[in-house]
C-alpha cells in the first residue's frame, strides 16, 4: 500500500454543512469538563442556555469531514496514523449556534522516508452560513506511521513553538470525569478507541482514552480561565502538539508562560506526571 | 385564580410525537450518572452504542407535553406546584431509538380544601409509532399548593405504598455528578431551577437542585443493578414519592427491600441523612 500523492493533495472534498444548536453547544462544554462547580458563573455561561458562549475550541467538532483518510484510494496505512499537531485559529467568535460550512483540504504530505513514516498537513475553513464569514481555520497534521517512502516531497517539517526556558508564569489544574470521553464523543468523534474497553485493550491501552481534541478543549479551558479571564472571544489561535494520551478521569495541569499576546502552554497529567500536550502556542487578544 | 376543574379534567392534550436517537438514550443515562467507572461493561451497555440498552426510567423524558399547567386558562398557581409522586409502568422494554407517540390526561384532582392545596392526577401512555404497541404509562401526581378549596371532589388521595418494618436488605450507593442538572436538563426539561443560582436562590435554595426525575433516574439505576443484574427488561413497574431536593454532587444511597417479585425502597442523600425518595414500589420480573 502506497500514498497516492497526486490524488490526495488534489482531493476535492465536498462541503460539510452543520447545523448546531445552544444544546450542542452546551454538550461540547460539558464533555471538556466545564461545569466541575455548578456555582462557578463563569463555567456556566458555556453550559447554560442563557447568554450562552460557545467555546472558541469547539471549532474543532464544527463540519468536521470524518475520517477520510480510510478512503482505499488514499493509499494510506490508516491503522497506523496519529493525529500529531492541532491548529485553531479564530477569526470571528463562534455563535452559540447556528449553520456552518466546513471545507477541508490537503495542503502538504513530506515523506520522511522508508520506515520513518510521512507527515500529511490539512486545513479545514469552517465559514458562517449565513454571512459567509470565515469563523475558524483548523489546521492538522497527522503522522502516518506507516507510509514512509512513498516518493513524495522530502522537505524539513516545521519546527514547533518552542517553550521559554523558565519556570512557568501561572498553573491552572484541571480534572476530567472517568466519563469525559463518553460525553465528549457525544459531539461527534464517536471511535470506538474512545469508549469500548475491548478495542482499547486492542490498540494496547489499559481503558479507553480521552480524544486529544477533548484533552485540546480541557487546555483551551484553562487558556480562557487563566489569560482570557473567561472571556472566550480574547483566545485569537492556539497551536500544540499531542504527546501522550490521556485517561477519563486524569487531572490536567497546564503550566503557561504569559509573553505579551503570546502565551505558550504545555500540559500534564498530573497522576503520573507525564506531558501529554507539548510546544503549545496561544495568541490572546 | 381558581382551578377550572371542569376545563382541566377535560382537556384535550395534542399527541406528542418523538423521535430519539441513540445519542438521546446515551445522553439520558450520562445524565443520571452512568458511566462513573469507564470499564463497568454493565453500565457501558447504556452509554454506548454498541448494542446500546435503554434505561427503563428514560420513559419520563418521552413525548414530554411539558409544563402545561403553565397555561393561564387552566387557573392554577403554577409557581406553587410540586412534583408529588411520579410511576412508571413498563409494557414493553424501550427500543435504543425510534419515534413514539405520548398521550397525556388529567384523571382526577382532589380537593384538600381551602389552605390545603389541591392534588392533581394525570398519565401519558407513550407508545412505539411504527408498531402501535403501548410501551409505558407515565403516571404522576402534582401538589397544587395554592390551588384548594376549588369546590372538587374531596375523595381520599390513594395511600403511599408502605415500606417494610425491617432492616433494607440491601443497599446501594450511587455518586451524582456536580454537573448531573445540567447534563440531565439536556434530555428536555430546561427549568431553570436546575441550573441557574440566581433561580434557585430564589425559589430558597442554595443552589440549583438536580430535577426529582433525575433522582428517580439514580433510583432507577440501583434498582435495575440490584435488583435486576442490570438487566432493563426485568423493571415492569416503578412508583414513588418526591420527599426532600438533591443538590448535583451528592450521593445517592438506596435502600431495597425484596418480597417475591416486589422490591421496596427508599433513596437518602448520604452527605445529609435526609430521604430525598420514599414510599418506593418496584415490580421486578
Amino acid at each position: 500500500m502506497t500514498i497516492d500523492y497526486d490524488k490526495l493533495i488534489n482531493w476535492k472534498f465536498e462541503d460539510i454543512e452543520q447545523t448546531y444548536t445552544s444544546k450542542d453547544t452546551i454538550l461540547y462544554a460539558l464533555g471538556v469538563g466545564l461545569s466541575m462547580d455548578p456555582l462557578d458563573m463563569d463555567q456556566l455561561r458555556f453550559t447554560y442556555e442563557e447568554d450562552l458562549l460557545a467555546l472558541p475550541t469547539m471549532a474543532v467538532v464544527l463540519a468536521y469531514p470524518g475520517f477520510f483518510l480510510k478512503q482505499p484510494e488514499f493509499g494510506v496505512d490508516w491503522v497506523k496514523v496519529l493525529h500529531g499537531e492541532q491548529g485553531i485559529e479564530i477569526h470571528k467568535p463562534l455563535p452559540a449556534e447556528g449553520t456552518v460550512v466546513g471545507t477541508t483540504k490537503i495542503t502538504e504530505i513530506i515523506d520522511k522516508g522508508e520506515g520513518k513514516g510521512a507527515l500529511m498537513y490539512s486545513t479545514r475553513e469552517v465559514r458562517e452560513k449565513s454571512s459567509g464569514d470565515l469563523l475558524a481555520t483548523l489546521s492538522s497534521t497527522t503522522f502516518c506511521r506507516g507510509d514512509g517512502g512513498f516518493g513524495g516531497p522530502k522537505v524539513e517539517a516545521p519546527k514547533p513553538h518552542e517553550l521559554p526556558d523558565r519556570a512557568p508564569d501561572s498553573v491552572v489544574e484541571l480534572p476530567t470525569l472517568p466519563q469525559a470521553a463518553l460525553i465528549y464523543r457525544l459531539s461527534g468523534d464517536f471511535n470506538p478507541l474512545h469508549a469500548d474497553p475491548r478495542v482499547a485493550t486492542n490498540a494496547g491501552f489499559k481503558a479507553p482514552i480521552l480524544h486529544g481534541l477533548g484533552t485540546l478543549g480541557v487546555a483551551g479551558h484553562a487558556l480562557v480561565k487563566q489569560a482570557c479571564g473567561y472571556d472566550p472571544a480574547k483566545l485569537k489561535a492556539l497551536r500544540l502538539r499531542f504527546s501522550s494520551p490521556v485517561y477519563p478521569g486524569e487531572t490536567i495541569v497546564t503550566e503557561m508562560w504569559h509573553d505579551g499576546d503570546v502565551t505558550s502552554f504545555r500540559c500534564r497529567v498530573k497522576e503520573r506526571d507525564i506531558v501529554v500536550l507539548n510546544n503549545g502556542y496561544a495568541k490572546i487578544a
